[in-house]
């Protein structure tokens, strides 16, 4: 297998468009910041950007495409959002229609487009600290859940916050905390360390996306917001028209990740 | 003179709202997060909220009330924005027109209310810090400077940031960026520190807005991206109606300032 982490942004946006490389993004262009996408008709953009703003933690915005542009001026203003992703997701009214390698004949000026942080900035920082990440040593996909804690509404958006869940040894627990706080950006500080009931999750061994992990004894489960939420809260409202990214298959920005850290 | 200061946040809101209380709210409510007001027709309102997600240090927003609606949600549910503070600005096509103390009769389901977070929580952990504000010191305004830093735009929203400066002995400059840097929501730290020109200001002495303040030997000028910001580039749009507060008659919320520190 070819190694890609070494890639430049700009290099492994190259490929994608020229579909030379159709794979999830995780390891591609080691370093630089990764981006969910979620595109919306303009009607509904105010209300998904009030969202955002009112629940930073589980939908903390990168970057705004305005309609009728589809290159994202702050983070990759080179890159086109129409080609530059692996695979898109297609839905129409809230059902899943098709998955495609570009967006070109979708995109028109009466589309916004939101890139979203993903926990994978956040993932380095904890390994760069030396704090253990379960479903990277398990090969598999993190654990989500639907909690019982509600997103602030904002208009038709509105939906119980998802979370992501990462288990870890008592000592690391702090650092976990004050790494993940340094990043804002990409959902930030947890929402909740150790019981998963006082949440609303009833059984930690059975995710409700993603794959269980080992948890060992007198290990925390350590709670974050998941960017899965406003995709979730998105999908509610059914929209005519929304394009996202395939799970995995992420935007690569031109930003590294210490470039979020606000501290 | 009565002190205000131990008021409860609903207390002093109350006495604003019978107009017993017609007065800057500076020392008002003590230790409650303050709040710049902007209120805009519907049609400006994603462009603005966009404006304020791409320039978070000049215009961070605390929350934001949706068309129709008046009860701040988030900072001060029981509240009423439009009558709650001391002394409203009423500007139609950019020009001012009139001062008023509520604006019931203009605050229809067309206009959206942005709350902005104000340099007072971030004075206010200065002074806990022991960095002492010259301008307090010396009992007049902070003195504002246009620059020559472009704003990031977004729609009609554009104009050069305008930054405050808070001149402190070199000793204090690393405690004044780590204690600011807590407090993104209340414009968070320096956009730059020392020599004036590199951002555009020629005379030091001869501020834009405020009022100029002692700058001693060996003192270190440093600049905050500044509330005043949003509201100029706001005004160059010139949008057919716009309320803000008057200069220092602030809105008052429910939050404690350390509420916002994000560590």
């Amino acid at each position: 297998m070819q190694d890609h982490s070494s890639l430049t942004p700009a290099t492994a946006r190259e490929m994608i468009r020229n579909n030379e490389l159709i794979k999830p993004t995780s390891g591609v262009a080691n370093g630089f910041t990764q981006a969910n996408l979620a595109v919306l008709p303009k009607e509904l953009a105010f209300e998904f950007l009030l969202f955002s703003q009112r629940n930073p933690k589980s939908c903390p915005i990168l970057d705004v495409v305005e309609p009728g542009e589809y290159k994202p001026k702050i983070v990759a203003p080179e890159a086109d959002l129409r080609t530059d992703i692996p695979k898109y997701r297609i839905y129409q009214h809230g059902k899943l229609i098709e998955e495609k390698t570009d967006v070109k004949d979708l995109w028109d000026e009466n589309m916004v487009g939101f890139l979203i942080g993903c926990s994978f900035t956040f993932e380095n920082a904890l390994l760069n600290n030396g704090v253990p990440i379960r479903h990277r040593e398990e090969n598999c996909n993190v654990p989500m859940y639907k909690t019982n804690v509600q997103c602030v509404k904002a208009g038709r958006f509105e939906g119980p916050m998802v979370v992501s869940m990462r288990p870890m040894p008592e000592e690391h627990v702090v650092r976990a905390v004050q790494v993940t706080s340094r990043f804002p950006s990409v959902h930030g500080a947890p929402i909740h360390i150790g019981n998963p009931e006082s949440i609303g999750i009833q059984d930690i061994h059975s995710p409700d996306f993603g794959d269980s992990v080992t948890i060992r004894e007198g290990e925390v489960p350590v709670f974050w917001a998941c960017g899965v939420t406003p995709q979730a809260v998105a999908m509610h409202v059914k929209p005519e028209l929304m394009i996202s990214h395939a799970p995995g298959h992420m935007f690569i920005t031109d930003l590294r990740d210490e470039e979020f850290g606000v501290l």
